[in-house]
């Protein structure tokens, strides 16, 4: 840190992405990617569109937001399209959290919260997960804060029930509730029905997870009218042209597609059941998850261990230090051919150690 | 703005970025884009990658930077990549300023200093210009804040020598100086040269411009090894994925072919002179410009008159409202082709009206 750098980040922390080696072909199974490539048409749309990239893209992605608006039943003026949804989130900390509006957040959930928290010197309190890692609903309701609750939640892959967030949203009508979606299509159901409901309700996706396009950087808001013009403010105070001319038009061209975006999402949601029933035959225990990965706790190997042996075999999955969730590993549901590879490894490690 | 909204942002107007309208096919020269379309292989750069789009970009795109340090004389570790140059912009006013570092920048330059600055509660001064539009280089040396200097400014294309921005450096020494470069390669010379010098000198630069890669959104910091360390203490802290891997890869081969920069800049300049040369010749007053736009006023016809005059023909230029510059108008030095079709407009303007 420089003597430049303002005091107000003294004790920031910043994020740390899942490693991305590259010293190595590893299976990667650390950052919940698809496993599933982009079809032709996705590809033919980017590409289109990179023979016009000395023209800006449209600040307001019109074509892109009416696309998704329509596959999510709201209105296009109730979306706004963000680069990722690390950004949406970033500008919902920002615009709706400050000395009146604390924000409120699990102990154990995505670790960037905690950092937009501090990058923005917001203030903002954690609750504890239960024992079994499962959110207390009442903890939430009428608590007089903003809200963050990923759901599924991360790394547990832990859904709740559409009613309980619903009540967390009525319950709070003076505070934004956000609801992080990043991993809403494998499993749970999305508050996005109930923005036309509750003003005070931001719902974040990502199509990062479920659509294949974590390399192009492509997220949402949807909420009501008045949120999304907030959240355009501070878009257009901070980077209006903030996704670019290819991945506006794989977006789109992504939208076109619904039926390969249902059988990979499907082909995930069976590929978690393999993975999870093999994994309890190997001795682990498991979260239930609704998510694209598995957070699972091996009966005699620590979490830190197992994930080191299986780099040392070239496979990566994500371990996190918090003392609640060292035993466990957070594991990507990849493809049948990198769950194979997995489970061969881990037999090997078993065998090896003890 | 609702009533969730943070009131710290009550007074925060956006940035208006040039319009793009969808009506009609118009002459663009209202956001100094670059008439010259991408090459072949920057085009196949980014399209190959779009096959890749379901995996995570590299958060520190390495050979990107690599190349790009190279083509500017500095190691790797000396330069950030960035979602366009407003985010670097936005990271530095978020770096750098604050209660003990205010901003300063001149009343008349990018208009989105003051809205970064509103966005992030940093308090902030402007100095004005000398009446003929250039800076006086005395009212930022010894200035003890965090100064903002666009070189060539915008939106009067004035540059200042790169002896003045050395001694604007050299003499404040406990504060950051940023210099943005959006324009520099169109005929002033960067301050990259000084950075390995001075630890606290920020020289932003874009390939939105002379790069013609604005649909792509890719922007760079070039600073000491201290500087860039703070940024992506932000960058991680924000949006670690913030450059999609489709516009690290145009960006690299872009880095691959200067012979076709160097030409097309020259053809920039080159047009830019003929432009200068007609406007006079039809009653304009322009300032001297380095940069891809003019900034010109007509002897007899009003800044806001002429834009719409134009507007109405099918010719888009820029018009800002500010009290100083109402009579000008800037204008994007186009293709031969675009700046001919405009000089014909103006003639029927004149003829029409005056």
């Amino acid at each position: 840190m420089t003597r430049f750098f303002s005091s107000k980040y003294d004790r920031l922390v910043p994020y740390t992405p899942g490693e991305q080696p590259k010293d190595a072909e590893y299976v990667k199974l650390n950052t919940n990617e698809s496993p599933f490539a982009p079809t032709e048409k996705v590809v033919a749309a980017a590409a289109r569109e990179a023979a016009r990239l000395h023209l800006y893209p449209a600040p307001e992605p019109k074509a892109l937001c009416e696309k998704f608006a329509l596959s999510v039943g709201v209105k296009p003026e109730q979306v706004i399209a963000t680069n990722g949804s690390d950004e949406i989130l970033n500008f919902a900390f920002a615009a709706f959290c400050d000395g009146s509006h604390p924000a409120v957040f699990p102990d154990i959930t995505y670790g960037f919260y905690e950092v937009f928290a501090n990058a923005l010197c917001v203030p903002y309190e954690t609750i504890p997960l239960r024992d079994d890692f499962t959110i207390s609903v009442d903890d939430y309701t009428g608590v007089g804060k903003t809200v963050f609750i990923a759901n599924p939640n991360a790394p547990t892959g832990i859904a709740l029930p559409l009613s309980d967030i619903e009540r967390i949203v009525a319950s709070n009508p003076g505070n934004v509730v956000v609801i992080d979606e990043a991993y809403v299509d494998f499993g749970a159901r999305s508050a996005s029905s109930l923005v036309s409901k509750y003003d005070n309700l931001l719902v974040t996706q990502t199509f990062s997870k479920s659509r294949s396009m974590a390399g192009a950087r492509l997220g949402f808001g949807i909420a009501s009218e008045g949120l999304i013009a907030d959240l355009n403010t501070l878009k257009y105070s901070t980077n209006p042209y903030n996704v670019n001319r290819m991945t506006q038009a794989a977006g789109a061209a992504v939208l076109d597609e619904p039926e390969v975006f249902a059988k990979n999402c499907g082909d995930i949601i069976k590929n978690r059941e393999y993975l999870s029933s093999s994994l309890e035959g190997l001795g682990f225990t498991l979260t239930p998850s609704s998510a694209n990965f598995v957070f699972a706790k091996h009966g005699a190997i620590g979490g830190e261990r197992l994930y080191k042996e299986l780099k040392a075999r070239g496979v990566l999955v994500r371990h996190f230090g918090g003392e609640r969730i060292k035993d466990f590993c957070r594991i990507t549901v990849g493809s049948r051919r990198q769950i194979d590879v997995l489970l061969e490894k881990i037999k090997e490690i078993q065998e090896a150690i003890l």
